[in-house]
């Protein structure tokens, strides 16, 4: 490697672009939200199976969107044998290598979820990080819309799950058939044209981000965004892209009734199918048919259209869905950057892949499946207040006056026994010598409790124990809330055999008075 | 990437060598492990922090023992900048990076832990894979012996949180300042010989795998092994070899008393120091003292020999470390894959690594940690049956009769409503139209209760609940075990408003059966 390294004249501690440190309230805060997300799909039958995170190149496929990098935004390598591995993008292609692999021993129908960093060889942004988390579930072997109206129900029930309340997501199903259906209507049909429609779906998928306008310049001549930089367009004519908008501005009615299921679209804009020459076909009624069948499953089992509702507006940009699409989103108002109210928006989505593994096996194996982005969900439930209830309280500190073998024995097993009895605590690990830095350390670490034995103690069996909490009380701090101060004192001497049962003690005021202030 | 890709006829599902998926079992029991380190680690007042996969080749620095391949054993690539990149290849290096990137805002000493992946680019062989997890936890800025003693008595505390029983684990402890002070008394002191230094270090590690002789020929002058590869030696003289060899037999025994510590040698082998030529110096008596003072502070906490043990066997064949180095050995014997009885061995390791962090700085940071191997461990803990107490219960299953959009529906509400009220419960997802495949379904999945509805029950507004484990019994399974054989029926039909209460009613019968039956 020496000769590969660019060797810098000192060693500079830095980070590749991109690529962050995680803290211990974002690590505490992740397990917590993962933990309550893997407890709903456990619940609903599914169970974790997790594939490393290198893959060969060829078997993770290029479903990339958006590769704007010459190496089509994955990071690739080559292997001692010659072969390219690269780090996987997503957890779905991975997956499908797995099944296919294992396919004579796994029990289809399988339900299986995971979650696991992926990696993205872009331009790193704001918020936008080359490795991230995605929190995935899938089912495979699946053929009926059922599996899709469970996925969207399993999402609505996870959003809830993490204290997300009713009205305050949605998730959003469209049909990938519905939207084929809708370029077969303005001569994009056939397999030759593919290529042309997944350009449409990539403009259409940009509906949220730059408007009617926008949209239609993406599906017409191109356009060019604030920075000067052109986007080449599809170049249909005004005509095909006023039909495509008009139907992303439509409502979508769809009634299971009987048995039967009818539907009605509802024009917003210009009415999509006003044209008697633009009509879609089969592949569209389908779609249609498929989406009805969602609702009616969702609402029998009580989920109505404020929670799964569908949205012919719902895109999602990868080209190997086949079928259903959905995506969760978040519909509270949040401020952004430039301090103006928006939506919150998508924290996931997915859909219906019927040829994913299917690439590796002479048989259709359908399948279906839900991603979610994990520190976009994060972010959200920070804003709403939803993480971070389990509160971590700092360790009691045991300071250290003295740094004979003997004197520093007695400290250490002070400690261990606060440890053994469940007691989170530390003796004190720096330059002893100056004890007002063990102090110092103390107040910046929030430790609740200081232990403290010098000579004298000693010498009587005693330990002073300080609660850090009520002396910063007593100093002034919080002293005009005077309702709920009780008489407790900041400073205590106990015997060393009480000093347990003393330090519990404190700690459990401690914890009733946090109670209290929450509760005022 | 098209170019690069050797694209095979058919598309091939397999993984690179050296990495594997991994199954529900292995995360469940994966989880359940990690969760009792974390409290255990918590306890002990560490916090986590967490890096991500990458970082910048010069950052991670070339630490890597036995590299064998030509990029020495680390997976690197090219930055978009010509920067290199590697993915790291332990957990403390990336942590050095850390703590000399944010020291300003770090709160020193700082205790810390992480689990996570690395990865090593080497041949893959049995047990010896290229992607592992490995769970660290470190001290920062804690320049003294009682921060090593603390890593020492929180993995005591570790192996037995996870189940280990006192007296089938040991933390053995050496210190690097002993090896350095013996090399020392053979010439090998002074900066212009620490490769040679590290070779020697290297040759002593590999005592365990090859012995006495085989150590001797590494030192002296090379060792070929059963395949006929030749590993080069050192090249020292056979009365230095002796010397180290002797010295890697002996015991050491510290004894602290009236803060005072003294040392005994007591050789087992050849007598490491009879020659009065070679004696040990400062560095030697230094190490021996420290080690001292470790023992010291474990008694008085109250680990005994018995759990944290001096042994100056312990090698540990990095480069980085410079002081106190430490093993958690499980001593209890297992079968290896040629029949013989062997001692379970090591776990996880560490030691002092002092330079680290301040090849980033201008000024020293002492630091100190131990790393666990987190696959080899859990292999050990499936040995002792420690693992997957947490018995995951599968799905209730609700078996499809009728394909209309109506009956669907209230099969889905079924399964809802069992999943609403915490029933793990599932809809049967593939082709519903043969149903002896939804119970054989059922039945290779392990599924304890079948639901199932058809017309005539539906006019009647009642649903027929299937008890599959019953059943088994009932078919002749487990009959023999009359004594608990209780009067339950293994199908009985309810009122649909019924379902849930049966259901629970059938899984807690169910789960007494389980309880029995390990009591018996």
């Amino acid at each position: 490697m020496n000769d590969k390294s660019k060797k810098p004249q000192k060693l500079k501690a830095r980070l590749p672009r991109g690529f962050v440190d995680r803290s211990a309230a974002d690590i505490h805060a992740t397990n917590e939200m993962t933990a309550k997300i893997r407890e709903v799909y456990e619940r609903y039958g599914f169970d974790p199976i997790e594939t490393p995170l290198f893959e060969y190149t060829d078997a993770l496929g290029k479903f990339l969107p958006d590769s704007d990098r010459p190496n089509e935004g994955v990071f690739s390598l080559q292997d001692d044998d010659e072969q390219w591995m690269s780090l996987r993008y997503d957890l779905t292609a991975p997956l499908a290598r797995h099944v296919a692999e294992n396919f004579n021993e796994i029990q289809l129908p399988l339900r299986t979820y995971r979650a696991g960093y992926v990696f993205r060889n872009e331009k790193p942004g704001p918020g936008r990080f080359r490795q991230f988390m995605q929190f995935d579930a899938d089912t495979v072997g699946a053929p009926g819309v059922q599996a899709d109206a469970e996925m969207c129900m399993m999402m609505a029930d996870t959003m809830e799950a993490l204290g997300i309340k009713r009205g305050d997501y949605v998730i959003r199903v469209n049909n990938r058939k519905v939207l084929d259906g809708v370029m077969e209507a303005i001569g994009l049909g056939g397999a030759d044209k593919a290529g042309q429609r997944l350009n449409v779906l990539r403009a259409l998928d940009k509906y949220d981000k730059f408007g009617v306008e926008g949209v239609k310049l993406l599906l017409g001549p191109g356009r060019k965004d604030e920075s000067g930089d052109f986007t080449k367009g599809v170049g249909l004519d005004s005509s095909q892209s006023s039909m495509l908008v008009g139907f992303l501005q439509s409502k979508l009615y769809v009634i299971a009734e009987g048995g039967k299921v009818t539907s009605r679209l509802e024009s917003q804009g210009p009415d999509a199918f006003s044209s008697p020459e633009y009509q879609p076909g089969s592949t569209y009624h389908e779609g249609v048919d498929e989406l009805g069948q969602i609702a009616s499953l969702a609402t029998s089992a009580g989920y109505g259209p404020d929670r799964i509702k569908i949205d012919p507006s719902v895109v999602r940009g990868l080209e190997y869905y086949t079928g259903p699409v959905f995506e969760a989103e978040l519909t509270f108002d949040v401020t952004n950057e430039k301090g103006e109210k928006v939506v919150f928006g998508s924290v996931g989505g997915g859909g219906r892949y019927d040829g994913l593994v299917s690439r590796f096996m002479g048989q259709p194996v359908p399948a279906t499946g839900f991603s979610i982005g994990v520190s976009r969900l994060m972010t959200a439930l920070k804003n709403l207040g939803k993480l971070g209830q389990d509160e971590v309280i700092a360790p009691v500190l045991v300071t250290v006056m003295d740094g004979d073998v003997e004197s520093m024995g007695r400290y250490q097993r002070f400690t261990q026994a606060l440890r053994n009895e469940g007691v989170r605590a530390e003796m004190y690990q720096g330059n002893w010598k100056k004890f007002g830095n063990q102090l110092k350390y103390a107040d910046r670490r929030g430790c609740p409790i200081a232990i403290i034995q010098g000579g004298d103690e000693r010498g009587q069996g005693v330990v002073q124990i300080k609660d850090l909490i009520e002396g910063k009380r007593l100093s002034g701090e919080i002293e005009d809330n005077a309702s709920w101060r009780e008489a407790r004192v900041a400073q205590e001497t106990v015997a060393e055999a009480d000093l347990i049962a003393k330090v519990k003690e404190i700690l459990a005021a401690q914890a009733e008075d946090r109670r209290r202030a929450k509760n005022v």
